[in-house]
């Protein structure tokens, strides 16, 4: 079969822009929980969010299908339902309070595709399926990549039994309580076989404002960074009297401080070199239970996430971490308490998949730039078991994890555009 | 009447041992609450207490009497009951989960110092009054000094509609509970004239470890500190996606932590300079309702406390802290809302009361040194109302506002024997 003319596959995703805006809207109406989005995993607003997904690939006559880790599979057959498939998806679930866009769009434009080339007559060779993938934000389990490593066979050992920050209920509990099979994860059950999987593709919104600085409605994944990660942090010092001299004083949160300025000053000397990275202290805390305005604060909490699109250079930075602490911790004679270290592989872009992409992109003439993701995503987890993988970025004005997620339905088109004439020419007969 | 030898005057203080170890026994379980002691102001801790010493005033004869402030004074009569009298006093409130000391060691001083002198057949020239103040710390209800300032008519304006941050209830509610007056207060009542008080003297465990380097007992105040606060400030940034590059984040917590070493830096610098001062950030948060590991922190909330012993300093702190954190905001794009500010007086130690403490020190045998007091205190409260006073510190090897106290009764009798030798020149006859 012919591979489309690329005005063709425009003109069919333009015609799918009513199917976008009401399924975005149904999805804001299913998470809202001003300000923002909930759309909490394993519970009611990722729940509604996956019973509209599948309602709406039914109306496209997909089959659908779910795992024990209660994913969502929709699938379009191919004509050769024995050769690897191609897979569409991204998450849906949320952060607390956050926008529309984050992970659902992907899920969306994986629809979306479909939809434009059943509209052109297309009958794959090989299965496409649109996978709405479980549980992806960390926030709330403080695990990432739920739903996908859940798939692959890859959640981490004693991920079941971690719990839900708010709820203090088991991830096993929550999988149970939404028609998952929490034993059979248990028992190693691996949904997707990697072999049988030809590629992973993932659209999603951009979490920072770079394609807005650069003036382009879609930018084309070139890496997905790895981080460690220490989610439960905390200073140990000693609390003291509002009068204490100086040099009697053991500040957890003074010592905190130095802290955030020391990775700070680090992230700092990295720009300069043009090393690419990022560091959050999330968490950043004196102990509600004990702290005042007269007492010098005896323990200070924090989290913090490190991350870069190179495994030696997180290597480098794990060092610099480890310096930095000591060094406070010796001038400051307090104690750090790292807790559990957390780790995810630097997630490697599919070469071929990246070029197929910007092709894609300039025979749209819809213009793109590479972006290295500011943020981690499944398809990490997908290149992690050895998935051939790819992304494309669609611009967003105020980041993502907030409620004022900018995205125009033109931009979200376009992209949704790169991607489905990409899957045109990876769904196209010998 | 002449005045007691020295050592007659150690000797009955040392004779009253029991009682004081008996007091600080029956303190330490009316406040009792692991770890450490909680005497609540305006609550069942503080009650406790107040009866307790009560008690102990009603077994040594003297006059007990209250105040629409609920403060007990237990009162030695004088031979001229007209003439101006002494008052030696100190707080029964304690911070949450603080030491048996920080407050009650005055009282108990006090009751053994009369109890002393009644022991030698002393007939006072005037009245000795033991003040068993209220509600010191300003950790409760974000207000200090509220006993000695109700007593002196010197409560600031809405003191008595400010809420105990941990019961949510109003001043004036907590007062009426104890048996106290607000609406005389809110009148205006003054249980105290400055002008019917020769001096106000108080004894109090050393907040910071300076007489333990010293190897000195004793420590003779040379001044309190005054200070300003902005008990509840906050930093508006924006909640951010943990991949967010730095030249776009707004991130609040980080401006909190550059804040925090400002601060610091400043510290260091009076240091070098050989000025007195302190500061402290005692609260020091992101927003639990919003923070989390991959969420750039949008809000940060803290606390600061700068106190200095010179007008002069202080007002130079305040211009340097505004400089800062006007600097900061520019750079970051962050706002700072500073909230209420409070201010207490530098509290000025009359030279007459200092000088004969030091004498009564040497004449004793007791090694003392000139101290400037790390911590507010009561005292301040009556010299900002024109009374003449002085301080007592006490060595205590592990600071106050937290259960590890460590002051010695051999410590405490030697301060106390100061103090008595004090009050024995200020009583004697013409």
């Amino acid at each position: 079969m012919p591979q489309p003319i690329p005005a063709a596959i425009a003109a069919a995703v333009a015609a799918e822009r009513g199917r976008a805006a009401t399924l975005f809207d149904r999805l804001r109406a299913d998470g809202e929980d001003p300000p923002g989005v909930s759309r909490d995993p394993y519970g009611p607003g990722e729940q509604r969010a996956h019973a509209t997904i599948a309602e709406a690939a039914a109306a496209l006559g997909l089959e659908r299908t779910g795992d024990p880790a209660a994913n969502l599979y929709a699938t379009w057959p191919g004509a050769d339902r024995a050769l690897p498939r191609i897979v569409i998806g991204s998450h849906l679930d949320s952060v607390p309070h956050g926008g529309n866009f984050d992970g659902a769009a992907g899920v969306v434009a994986g629809l979306v595709a479909v939809a434009a080339l059943l509209r052109l007559g297309i009958t794959p060779a090989r299965d496409v399926t649109v996978m709405g993938i479980r549980a992806e934000e960390s926030v709330w389990f403080q695990v990432s990549y739920i739903g996908s490593r859940a798939a692959l066979g890859t959640l981490p050992e004693g991920a079941l039994d971690v719990r839900r920050v708010d709820t203090g209920r088991t991830l096993a509990a929550h999988i149970a309580e939404c028609g998952g099979d929490p034993a059979a994860l248990a028992a190693g059950h691996r949904a997707l076989d990697p072999a049988a999987i030809a590629a992973y593709l993932e659209l999603h919104i951009e979490q920072a404002p770079s394609l807005i600085e650069a003036g382009a409605p879609v930018g084309i994944c070139t890496g997905i960074p790895g981080n460690f990660r220490y989610p439960d942090a905390w200073i140990e010092g000693a609390d003291d009297h509002v009068g204490l001299p100086r040099r009697f004083r053991r500040d957890a949160a003074m010592a905190g401080a130095e802290f955030a300025m020391g990775i700070e000053a680090i992230w700092r000397e990295h720009e300069a070199r043009g090393i690419p990275m990022a560091a959050t202290i999330g968490r950043f805390h004196t102990d509600p239970a004990r702290h005042g305005l007269t007492i010098v604060p005896g323990a200070f909490h924090f989290s913090l996430d490190v991350r870069a699109y190179d495994e030696a250079v997180l290597a480098a930075l794990d060092t610099q971490v480890s310096a930095l602490i000591d060094g406070i911790a010796q001038r400051r004679g307090v104690l750090f308490h790292l807790g559990t270290k957390a780790r995810a592989a630097v997630g490697p872009v599919d070469p071929g998949i990246r070029a197929a992409l910007e092709a894609a992109a300039a025979a749209l003439e819809v213009e793109s730039v590479p972006l290295g993701s500011p943020a981690s995503h499944d398809a990490a987890a997908f290149a992690a078991a050895g998935v051939r993988m790819g992304m494309v970025f669609v611009r967003n004005a105020n980041g993502s994890h907030n409620p004022r997620e900018a995205m125009t339905l033109d931009d979200f088109l376009a992209g949704t555009a790169v991607l489905t004439h990409w899957l045109a020419g990876a769904v196209a007969g010998a």
